[in-house]
Order: structure tokens, then C-alpha cells, then sequence
């Protein structure tokens, strides 16, 4: 038998369009609550969540994300690596340590607040609501950067937003487990076309609503279009990271 | 009134000292059925999850981690960012295309992997169990890459271990929402020490199970202690994704 938890998380899908009925404020609370007791490395909670509500700024990150859907997200919050916050707080403390702005206190906020998203998101769903997360922020990271006023020390990572859905999507299928998980061991396989046949069978089975319903590519097909498709903004993203202050130590 | 998932995550701390009581198969097959459920971005599933059964390897990460307990834990999983696979699938398709190893497929498989991995644990934890994240294995992520036989296009995000919980830890404070969430454009402070100054308190009165329950240091001076002790080896760690087949482009 599945508890609430367990059902919740396997009954996600992405949901881009939402009904004006409000989000009631417990729910956010609920929600901000369980992301900010999520695991955080050595408890430094290098991340932070920016709430957009301003109108014009939704509006810009739908320009950035190139997805008018975004301008009318009920509710939207941006997560960020955040080494800002102690790094101040050590410079009030009179220290100057190079460590403030190092790489892995980027990663360590970038995982840490991944992971609270997800809390965030596992919340949302399990009230009922509908939520998207958007990677589409980064398409031109910098204007987000400069959208959100982030200062030195911090960048997103990803934004999550949601609402009550005003649709109902497929279930989108997954790769199987054993294609993803592997004993001891990383292991490769001598033919992958072969081993993901069924997955890429399947796939054709799943519409996508997206595109008013439009039958999806197989797996494989649309591997190679999203490869062929990328953005050379988006892989400019460690430069982006310098940027904002981060020592690459290269 | 809280539901389960709410009342799971909330509850959220972590556990270093485990019961032999075996883990039951189910509560891992659901808890990874729900950890690839969860979204992905493009649907394109650009990350692993390696079980790490056998003892050799899990007294290497302890190693590794420099924290003996993590030979101990029952069960531990490795999340992976996996843009090896899908750049095999395209090479198939007789496709060789540059953005395969693409820093932007290192940073979805990075997000996409540590989304899933908190699904994961807020399954296990629903169920009773107790949880740990092993960022430790970042100690030395060469010797992890080397110790999973990790090939190019792969990375490790972050370890997660469980079991039946030994120990009854306390909560550990968080720093609270409003210093964590801001709206519509970050908010900096003019004194950091003033804004967290109940919080610093707070977290003095918090006992730390991993040293014999000495008092834990306040947070301020904890930021301070830790980037103090920052190590050059994980802040190297940009060079190391290099070498895993990633392309900067600087």
C-alpha cells in the first residue's frame, strides 16, 4: 500500500496552465517551510528564494524563458545559490576568507537548493496544486540576473511555479529503473538503441499538450533534436558563474 | 491541519547511526520509482543513480568522505549527472554533435539528479527511515569517479544513505523564511549579525549528536569556521568536470 507521500511524487506531471482560483497562503507557507528544512550542507543553507509577484518582471522572465505561459504563473519563486548571505556575515565578523566565493560553495547551494525545491514542489502537489519548474531561466542567465537584481555570490538555479491546474496532461513515461540504475559501478551498454527500444516505443504513445496535442518523437529521435537545437548561450554558463564572482580556480 | 508529505518533510533531520534492521525492497522500489518520476528537464533524464552494495566501495567513499560511519550505512545510492548516456544514443543515431558534453547538459543532469534524489528521500522518510546526504564524497570527486568507474559525460551530484534510524537526534534550526525569501528582486541587509541575531542564539542551544552532544557554536561563528576550513580540493572543483569529458568553453 502507497502512503500520501509515495503517491503524490509518482503521480507528477507538469502543468502549464492554471485556473485564477487563489492559492491559499497556507499552502506557500507549508511549502517554504518543508524547502527550508530540507538537508543543506554543514547546515550553511547557501540558497535563497525570491518570490516574483511583480507583473512586469514575470513578464520579463517569460521573455528570457521564451514561454508567454510564464507571465501568467499564479504563483512563481526563483531559487538561487546564495554565498552572498555568509559571505557577509564572515566579513562582519572581520574575516576576508578566499573560501566565501569558491566553487563548492556554489555547488554545495546549487544542490542544497535543488533539493528544497523539490521539498517545495512535493508539498505544492500533495494540496493538489500544479506545478512547473523552470529551467527556462537560464536561457540568458544573465538577463535573470539582472532581472532579480542578484548580487556577487548568488545565480539561479531554477525557478518552481504553480497554481491549480487548468489541464489535465498525460503521465509523461520514464526510462525504467534498470536503464538508470546501476550496481557498484557505473555500466555501459554496447547497443543503447536496442536496450531503450521499448522506452522509445512508449514514447510515441504520449502526447505531449504542449503542442495542441501534437504525438511526440521516441525518446531516441528527440534525444538528437534537443542536441542539435542547443542553445550556445546556455553552454556559456560557466562563464556566467565568473561573473557573478564565483572563483573557477582554472 | 498538515498531511503526510508536509508532516515527512518537516520532520526532516539527519541520521548517522543505523539499526541492522534490513531495509524492506519495497520501500527502496518505490522510493526510486518516485525519484525518476519527478520532473526532468526536456524529459531527457540526463542523470543515474548507482547502489553502492558491495563493502570495498562503501569503506572507499568512508575514506574518501572521512567519516567512518558511511562504511556503515545499510543502504547508498550515488546521484549522478549522466549526459554519457544520451550522447551514446545520439552517436547511434550516427550523430556527432558538440553540445552532448555541453555545460548545459552538466548542469540540467545536475539539477534534474538532485530533484530526484530529494523525491527519494522524502519516500524513505515517509516510511520511517532515517536519511543521510553524503556531499563528502565531492571530498576527493576524482577518487569517487575512479572508485564508481565513472566514464566521461558523468559527474557525482551527491550520496544518499538510509536505514533504520539508531539515533534520535534534535531538530537542527533553520535560519527563518523571512531571511530566506525575498519578493520580486534580492534584499541584501545593511548588518547581517543584527538580522540573524535570534537565530545565532538559537542555534546555541542546539546539540550536534556527531560529537558526543557538545553544544553546537553559533551560526555566525560556524560561516566563519567553515569557509575557514574550506578544502582547495573541492573548491578545484570546476577542473574536475573538465576532466570528465565536460566542455567549459572559456
Amino acid at each position: 500500500m502507497m502512503n500520501q507521500t509515495v503517491q503524490t511524487l509518482l503521480n507528477h506531471r507538469t502543468i502549464r496552465e492554471f485556473t485564477e482560483v487563489e492559492v491559499p497562503k497556507k499552502y506557500t507557507q507549508d511549502a517554504l517551510e518543508a524547502a527550508i528544512h530540507t538537508a543543506s550542507s554543514t547546515g550553511m543553507q547557501t540558497y535563497s528564494m525570491i518570490h516574483v509577484s511583480d507583473p512586469a518582471i514575470k513578464k520579463r522572465l517569460a521573455e528570457i524563458g521564451g514561454q508567454e505561459y510564464i507571465a501568467r504563473i499564479p504563483e512563481l519563486y526563483v531559487f538561487i545559490v546564495d554565498a552572498y548571505r555568509n559571505a557577509k556575515i564572515s566579513e562582519e565578523k572581520g574575516e576576508d576568507l578566499p573560501a566565501k566565493y569558491d566553487m563548492d560553495r556554489f555547488f554545495k547551494g546549487f544542490t542544497d537548493g535543488s533539493l528544497a525545491a523539490q521539498s517545495m514542489c512535493a508539498v505544492l502537489e500533495s494540496y493538489g496544486l500544479g506545478t512547473i519548474y523552470l529551467g527556462s531561466i537560464k536561457n540568458d542567465v544573465e538577463a535573470t540576473i539582472e532581472a532579480l537584481k542578484l548580487p556577487k555570490g548568488t545565480f539561479p538555479i531554477v525557478a518552481l511555479g504553480y497554481g491549480y491546474p487548468n489541464q489535465e496532461p498525460q503521465m509523461k513515461p520514464r526510462m525504467p529503473l534498470q536503464l538508470r540504475v546501476f550496481e557498484n559501478e557505473y555500466k555501459s551498454y554496447d547497443n543503447y538503441l536496442e536496450a531503450i527500444k521499448d522506452y522509445d516505443q512508449e514514447m510515441q504513445t504520449y502526447y505531449d499538450l504542449r503542442d495542441t496535442n501534437r504525438r511526440v518523437d521516441s525518446f531516441s529521435n528527440q534525444v538528437v533534436t534537443i542536441l542539435k537545437k542547443a542553445s550556445p548561450k546556455r553552454s556559456d554558463i560557466v562563464r556566467s558563474i565568473q561573473k557573478q564572482g564565483f572563483d573557477l580556480k582554472l
